[in-house]
């Protein structure tokens, strides 16, 4: 125990206080992207394609992304009623075991998980929460994405 | 006209990239704001109360506000049928002028405005945009909460 702090039963302090990524999901990526570039953004080249575009905007990611895919990677049937509002934030982690202990952290606050972590087909590992309120939190550990030791995650390239 | 540099019709260059808060609508911003003390974050004390609620994500600010006053802050009928997801995303601009061209630039390049700026309450200058998927935007100048050169937002205190 170090001097002057203490440990309360049920508090939790693994999780670093920032944000990584907002995922708009959108009814096509494309035409999503042209908006944001007419705004004056402009997209990560190099890690976008037509299923999915990245903004660098500062320290964190805006990620445009199809509305059904992104309800399909949480795990959630189309119209199911469960209130999805088409969009996610996620806080990366800076490892998979991470990953499962602020998913475990995360319940243990009052969090419901959504879809436990598993590995996932671009390379990743990532699961989802729903905070109390249904807002909808991915952790995940990219291994491609570099997060910096203030926090800051950047798109590569 | 700088040389090296041309300026197309349709093409807007004045929104910086960047994203300054995520706000969160919630049934009980006390109750949801100890959920995220309980992952371990800490808000800043000095700028929540029992309304709102203040937390600085690196370069960015996560707000926790009532579901229904988030809501009304855009203008939105209780139970409208519009879609509002109960989150909104914010860019906080340098002046109120920088405000309303911000919309008019949103509006040109296919945005919904879905509230004209005007003074708000607290004591700065917000409207609001709808992106092309529905996804709600406050364009907003808040004199409270500096915005540094890198475009990076911080409570004060």
């Amino acid at each position: 125990m170090v001097a002057g702090l203490t440990v309360n039963a049920g508090e939790f302090n693994n999780m670093e206080q920032r944000l990584s990524l907002v995922s708009l999901g959108v009814a096509d990526v494309v035409a999503a992207s042209d908006f944001y570039e007419r705004l004056g953004w402009r997209r990560s080249e190099k890690n976008s394609n037509e299923a999915i575009t990245f903004f660098q905007l500062g320290g964190i990611i805006l990620g445009l992304y199809g509305r059904q895919a992104l309800a399909e990677d949480i795990g959630l049937k189309s119209g199911d009623g469960s209130g999805f509002g088409g969009l996610t934030l996620a806080h990366n982690a800076r490892s998979k075991a991470d990953v499962d202990a602020l998913l475990s952290e995360a319940e243990a606050a009052g969090a419901t998980i959504a879809k436990p972590a598993e590995e996932v087909f671009w390379g990743g590992y990532s699961g989802y929460f729903r905070d109390p309120d249904g807002h909808y939190w991915e952790v995940a550990w990219n291994p491609f994405f570099p997060i910096g030791a203030d926090g800051a995650i950047a798109l590569p390239g």
